[in-house]
């Protein structure tokens, strides 16, 4: 049956997250009506389901149909009804055991702070405002022992029994001017992984906790020792990897 | 009497611009209602009086008061009054004689164009979508004739009476991948100026008219030879300049 990729763009602020719910605006429920006026289809799959006001770049879709479509008129179809919250930047025929999801390899996110001691209005949807001086070697330094793999469940949501081991491939903090951003990738990420991962970066880089304390908190296994969850609106996924 | 000046920034794209107006949200509106609270002054003076969905980096505000505030203070109450669409980066006490708009020698402006064949949800908001090829050589050979002092009659909104004559110092194009601006500065501007030259200058880059075209709609000084105003979400107020 043919099998179709969507690469997808948003700005999550207006959204309650990317997965579908009933009654609530999400990005799911946009791009699944938009779709369904054009092919019928009632189902997608997608790499990386985004909590409400997380962004997204370049994340993917995937679905299949009954009979093959011309892709260029349903891009066109989709772009025209979603309006500008929404890009769908491709649509590509794909192998039948493509899964957006269950093919992909890896996911990169971003994660931004604004630096400045007032806030910014035009960079504020996508960023969280730390006014306070950041010691960016010392979070450079913390993320460091995050590579490579591990159980990360004192930063994942608590979930009882899901797998809370990920393979994470980069994690690092770069500054440019009062823009701080954290470009981090790995095979997946469970829930609230990277916020909380931003969290306890801040307490290190506001001096409050030591550097260490991040390979602590990883090694303790034990969510209660996280630092807390940072700002939903920082966050970006902007790529997912196949083989 | 104690006079102040604030640099300000916002979003413009929930604003009905900058002037204040009965019954619509407006940036001076919520400005002065935080102003008000602080230190019971009812009026200010601006820069650069931008339209509804027009942003800006470094608008300048002034006012007089009877007696002198704390302008740390000022600034803190003023930013968590006013939320994320507004930030007042500054607030500096100024010589009696300053008034952010008759003393203002210089404005300087940029207009972003989005290039890519889709449009970009997180630029958006402060961005114009022209999917089509731009030449961007000829456009931006084709404002080269702008600089200078000149009657912009022809792209100025029409105001009877009111004097069009400006001295443009800068006006470039750049292309930065997808990204397309105008950077463009002068002594003032009159209404519509930046907006009616860039639409001008897609027309140019889409090959509709020659580069010549923008001389010819300049020297024929009648409104009626321009091409359109382009959309006010790609225009920022950058900086002003004072003596």
């Amino acid at each position: 049956m043919p099998t179709y990729r969507l690469d997808v763009a948003y700005d999550g602020t207006d959204f309650h997250g990317y997965a579908r719910q009933d009654n609530v605006t999400t990005v799911q429920g946009a791009l699944e009506a938009a779709l369904f006026r054009r092919t019928g289809v009632v189902d997608t799959a997608v790499a990386g389901r985004t909590d409400g006001g997380v962004h997204a770049e370049g994340q993917v879709v995937s679905f299949v149909l009954n009979d093959p479509v011309d892709e260029v008129l349903l891009q066109r179809s989709l772009n025209s009804q979603l309006g500008p919250a929404i890009a769908v930047n491709a649509v590509v025929a794909v192998p039948d055991d493509f899964h957006a999801r269950f093919s992909a390899t890896g996911r990169g996110y971003r994660y931004r702070i604004w630096n400045g001691r007032v806030h910014d209005p035009l960079v504020w949807r996508t960023s969280w405002h730390v006014p306070e001086p950041l010691d960016l070697s010392a979070m450079d330094a913390a993320v460091g022992c995050l590579v490579g793999t591990h159980d990360f469940v004192s930063f994942c949501r608590k979930a009882p029994g899901r797998a809370t081991a990920r393979e994470v491939r980069e994690a690092r903090w770069v500054r440019d001017g009062d823009l701080v951003e954290l470009a981090v990738s790995a095979n997946a990420f469970c829930h609230h992984m990277i916020r909380s991962i931003v969290s306890a970066s801040v307490e290190i880089g506001l001096g409050r906790l030591e550097p260490e304390a991040m390979g602590e908190i990883l090694d303790a296994r034990d969510r209660t020792r996280a630092t807390g969850t940072a700002p939903a609106r920082g966050l970006t996924l902007v790529s997912v990897t196949y083989p």
